[in-house]
């Protein structure tokens, strides 16, 4: 076969599993794990039944794959989502709203709905804990360096973890109604709060 | 029928009630929704299916009974860990620990997997959200008496709401490993910065 025709195929066959881990995603967000088989999946994916087992065998094929990708996914969104302010106030500000509104997305939908399943189903634990240990630490640097405050000072580190848990809540106060008003007014608070403590001449 | 004998057959009928909604609690919170059914909530309580059925009919019975018990557990939780101490720094460090350890119970745990089914299920969502209302309307007014605040400063209603968000955070990241070490040192420094703030003189 020639590099001419093998490429597309690969390009094709690579774009089919993306558009089925995308769908996984979508699934988990919209109808939950449990309502999350392979077969809603390939539909929703636009994807044939057989074409969805040749890439994933099983339900947990497809699964593991999707939480790799929902946390990959999580990350990039962070990454992408920090701006190119210099280091202060208005820095804070955007940032602790931008995470705000990250752990609000779909994406951490999708996640909620695994943590959840994965509370009640050893073998989905064993697979979810290590990657959102490695979400976990990621996120915590992405956030400092996002910042731009420095974590040598006592105190920062904590501050900087309970940005992270608030806006956790935040995205589980989300879930059932739309929470954006309060979310927005509390993140304002905090960012001010953060700001103050954080651009104080060091103690 | 005397009252003398009416009377024990009410409270054993009451006792009945309540040990299948505590049950139905404790299934919540080990076996999540989809495992939560009338049969596994009896044989967990030790009553029989029929009695079960005597008095939850239906398994949405059973649990929009059981999602009252909860709501209603969460608040008597909440108000008896509420200390007598005067307002000032260890005031807010113990309220601000207590809140944080509610969030990590097994009632905590029962609810998130309420929410997260309430999620992808509308009649259940419908039951769910205006006991959350009620809860976090609740919460709130109680944790400002707890911690001995003054709403009425700018910015403390956000700090206070921003505390609940934060402790719903920590006890969703305390739902598949134990994160009670990092939690009671992020809830220290929150604790600290709380109280700096609060107690500073009115701006």
């Amino acid at each position: 076969m020639s590099e001419a025709v093998r490429e597309p195929r690969q390009d094709r066959s690579r774009a089919t599993r993306a558009r089925l881990l995308a769908a996984a995603v979508d699934c988990l967000a919209d109808v939950g794990w449990s309502g999350s088989t392979v077969s809603v999946v390939a539909e929703r994916a636009g994807v044939s039944r057989g074409a969805a087992q040749h890439h994933f065998p099983t339900r947990e094929d497809l699964f593991t794959a999707a939480i790799e990708y929902v946390t990959e996914e999580r990350l990039a969104h962070m990454r992408d989502g920090l701006p190119n302010l210099p280091p202060g106030r208005d820095r804070i500000e955007y940032v602790v709203h931008a995470i705000g509104e990250m752990y609000s997305s779909k994406l951490f939908r999708a996640a909620l709905q695994l943590w959840v399943a994965a509370s009640s189903d050893d073998q989905l634990r064993a697979q979810v804990v290590p990657l959102e240990a490695q979400l976990g630490r990621e996120a915590h640097r992405l956030t400092v360096a996002a910042l731009g405050v420095d974590e040598t000072r006592p105190g920062v580190r904590e501050l900087v973890q309970a940005t992270l848990d608030m806006a956790r809540g935040l995205g589980l106060a989300n879930l059932l109604t739309d929470d954006g008003k309060r979310r927005r007014r509390v993140l304002d608070q905090w960012a001010s709060t953060l700001a103050a403590i954080v651009n104080d001449a060091p103690g």
